[in-house]
């Protein structure tokens, strides 16, 4: 199956990229606004993973090309540019296609971060209203830290909450969630569920500024 | 240290009260605003402890005979009535006690359960403006599923997060909480930080909801 990760030059991006490459059979480009960054970029994560033996290239394009053939849409990008970018890449998806919706919106003051919930109700519907007919939405990966993520010496052993409405569309997140060796994806619901899971980023991120020793957290559900 | 559990002969309430008495030295009586109410379910888990062997008591008392000498005071009572709850018990606080605040706000539709974050911010903040000067109010608790607590057979080994502006009141509840086996308190900061963690109430009953096999999910952060 052919993945494109928009935003696959930033933090989370980039670890979503390092883990599917390394641990599952897809096919993975790196998309950007800027081709010539996504293909710089690439080339890193490629050497990276040659680095630890792997035999697993990472691509990297301007996001529509990168976009073209996808069947998953990763919208690894800021909050306030997912309508845009869904707009962008319109004319390269085609009907059974995939995006998933990793972004939360966030604000920090003295006390530390907080869900910041779009008007929409949350980023993921933010995604569904800009998205094309025929292609559904799943929010997923929000409860990953970047920075374990991209580690591949790393252990996970964590979970990620998969939502969306349409139950074809989860099946194929899911599967490929599942992919990353140590996560495990639970099915959260739909759209409508989404504030809750987008509220866990800012949650993780106090957490691991108040606990010496937690960093880069996770979370299990048990 | 003398703990008071208001609202003790509800769900939540019954949990904490069975696993305090169970895990800890503490002396705990349980308040309801029917007197009668709360002695009768205190009897029921003092023979439950005692059917396990333990030789620990629960004592129950209307609100503010509960309150009255108790260093801890937690509000196990539905979200629109803490404020009426603080406001009895008033008189019975003394400067440095702690109120504890477990619950949420919650509504739900055909999709799942959703936060139902309270004009003042989240329902800790409301027992916050509600409390006495010199009583400190520390949110703790919320995400312990209240079956899976009230079962003295069944583990625990998952996380709470505390959260309050005062550091002592917050050591204190920590102390509490960590005194119950298998559970981990977590510093979250401020009640500023409160909304995320009220927000993990709903996050997992969905989850339950959703996944064979999952039910009185607890967290772990890892």
């Amino acid at each position: 199956m052919k993945i494109a990760i928009l935003g696959g030059t930033g933090d989370i991006g980039q670890g979503l990229a390092l883990r599917l490459a390394a641990d599952t059979p897809h096919t993975i480009t790196i998309g950007s606004r800027d081709a010539e960054k996504a293909e710089t970029k690439a080339e890193e994560y490629t050497t990276e993973l040659d680095s630890r033996g792997l035999d697993a290239e990472v691509a990297g394009a301007e996001n529509e090309v990168a976009a073209a053939g996808a069947k998953v849409v990763v919208l690894a990008v800021p909050p306030y540019h997912i309508g845009d970018t869904v707009e962008a890449i319109a004319d390269a998806l085609d009907e059974g296609d995939v995006l998933v919706s990793p972004a939360t919106g966030m604000k920090r003051d003295d006390e530390g971060f907080h869900y910041h919930k779009p008007g929409a109700g949350s980023v993921t519907r933010i995604a569904a209203d800009a998205a094309p007919d025929g292609v559904d939405v799943v929010g997923a990966f929000h409860n990953l830290a970047a920075a374990r993520l991209a580690n591949l010496d790393a252990d996970l052993g964590i979970d990620t909450l998969v939502i969306g409405d349409d139950e074809d569309a989860k099946a194929t997140v899911t599967d490929l969630a599942e992919g990353i060796e140590g996560l495990r994806a639970l099915d959260a619901g739909g759209v409508a569920n989404a504030p809750e899971i987008e509220a866990l980023t800012p949650l993780l991120i106090n957490v691991a500024e108040h606990n010496d020793g937690l960093n880069d957290l996770g979370i299990q559900f048990t």
